[in-house]
């Protein structure tokens, strides 16, 4: 596929459509591809384009790793069922949380949750489908960190645990090479996606295991959870460029009935920010960080106490781990 | 000495200066008498009334033990030479830190903290002294919550290693077992204490090794020093009725020379409350948020995280551990 850069004010969305959904087509023919969709804005742009070219024959799956935000998986499933789109929900939670037990360092848990997605889950549903193309939302500014060394040379296939030289005629097909975000966004609104997926607030990809310091479990997950939806609802018409909750490890004391215990901590982050390389905390109004103390403390089991970030960017960063 | 509460709207403090003055000196006689003055209310109220009654024949130790604040050894040193108090700066950091190295649990620490104040360091100097009276700033409230069983009960002696049975003649003297907080505080300005002493904010008994989440350490006791002396430097004028920094164990990511490094994250506290039972966090204007978090990252070395605590007390508690 052809891989030039077209800068967002140059694409013309309608004719991009038309000629990708025709490459797509022209490439897997009568065969069957598969797509892993997030409900990120690539992976949700790619897999429209390639059920145009494709329909039935592009299975499209939602891998559940367990460390979704409350509800994320229905959400995109019910989105796309409403543009016409049957997306499998694979249950694969047990999995990845088998391969995070123990680990507490950040690096080594991102690289348990790629390992578990591509070698183990994905891997597996490319075999069992039988699909030998791969759809795959890869925008311009992934390839150019890959060869920047940003982020980590990605050969797909390999990390899928396909030998190439053993097993023949995989082919991955990534027709948003020549796109960066802004013209992803407007493409993906030409492609009738909703507004909660063109416009969606950053979100990290190891997902809800970036915002719980130390080991992953089932039942922190569960606590970031429910903190995490407590945070969205309060802060999600304050305009603000990202907001999170993050669940330290750190045990603090509070009063309990009472009584002195040690309970957790729910660190809150809100920024301001243009593009992710600089950000300021949001000078939210006191009532509201009031607020948010006040139902987590309440609402989530075993939180005595929340804190405000104010530290900008830099030197702090925007995710904490 | 009596016992029998004088509430301070009743107290006379001239008059109860003139009696105790006279009890002190009268039960000591010609002897030797030493107090442990920490710079608190009590200690020094406790301090005066024994300076009055015995002069040079009051030995007044300031044991240093590496938890104080930045130059509070030497403050309290020379408020009191100010007073014509000669106070004696014990350097015990080494023996403290020995016995608080290994231990992160909260109650351990505090524990190896007062064993290593009566048992080691205190009782070495009451034998070295070859004083026999030990003056003490017991206030009501502390016999009224050890007898509930809110503290532990303390036989000081026995405290002290000094086994009575053994060891005859020793005596603890106590004169403001008649008093609370309030009368202490009336007291204390009629003893010509400035109000750097009467106004204090409150200190935790441990001191900034209750604001040490984790094990402590020489170190870690200099960077949350630091931070602490920033956070009073910047919240001194605002009439909060406690504020504090507290150094975290989870490392959290940050931007060092424009790479991700790990770092440490400070938390602060800044309450508004008028006896400590119930507290809310003081709704500081941003800016002063900001300049917190602008100065804590730029002059503490290490530190590239700064959260503010929104949560009220209960359920929170006022100090971290």
């Amino acid at each position: 596929m052809e891989t030039k850069e077209i800068k967002a004010e140059e694409l013309d969305p309608e004719k991009f459509i038309e000629e990708k959904v025709e490459e797509i087509r022209s490439i897997v023919g009568d065969a069957k591809a598969i797509v892993a969709l997030s409900g990120g804005i690539d992976s949700s742009a790619a897999t429209m384009l390639g059920h145009r070219g494709l329909s039935d024959r592009l299975r499209v799956v939602f891998i559940d790793n367990g460390l979704m935000r409350d509800g994320e998986p229905e959400q995109v499933a019910s989105t796309f069922k409403e543009l016409g789109v049957h997306v499998e929900i694979i249950d694969a939670q047990e999995e990845f949380f088998e391969a995070l037990s123990g680990i507490t360092d950040p690096e080594e848990k991102r690289e348990a949750i790629t390992q578990t997605f591509y070698k183990k889950v994905f891997g597996r549903l490319v075999r069992e489908s039988g699909a030998r193309f791969l759809l795959q939302g890869t925008i311009l500014t992934d390839i150019e960190e890959t060869m920047a060394g940003i982020k980590r040379q990605h050969n797909i296939l390999e990390q899928l645990g396909i030998d190439t030289e053993k097993e023949y005629g995989y082919e991955v097909i990534e027709p948003l090479r020549q796109l960066r975000k802004d013209g992803v966004r407007k493409l993906a609104k030409a492609l009738g996606l909703p507004e909660s997926i063109w416009n969606r607030m950053p979100f990290p990809g190891p997902a809800l295991a970036a915002r719980i310091i130390g080991e992953v479990t089932p039942e922190k997950i569960e606590i970031v959870r429910k903190a995490t939806a407590i945070v969205e609802e309060e802060l999600k018409y304050g305009g603000a460029f990202q907001y999170m909750a993050i669940l330290h490890l750190d045990r603090v004391t509070g009063m309990k009935a009472g009584k002195r215990a040690f309970g957790l901590q729910i660190e809150i982050r809100c920024w301001e920010s243009i593009d992710a390389r600089e950000a300021t905390p949001t000078k939210l109004p006191f009532d509201a960080l009031e607020k948010l103390a006040q139902r987590i403390t309440t609402e989530v089991p075993g939180v005595v106490s929340v804190t405000y970030n104010i530290t900008p960017k830099p030197p702090s960063t925007m995710e904490a781990i």
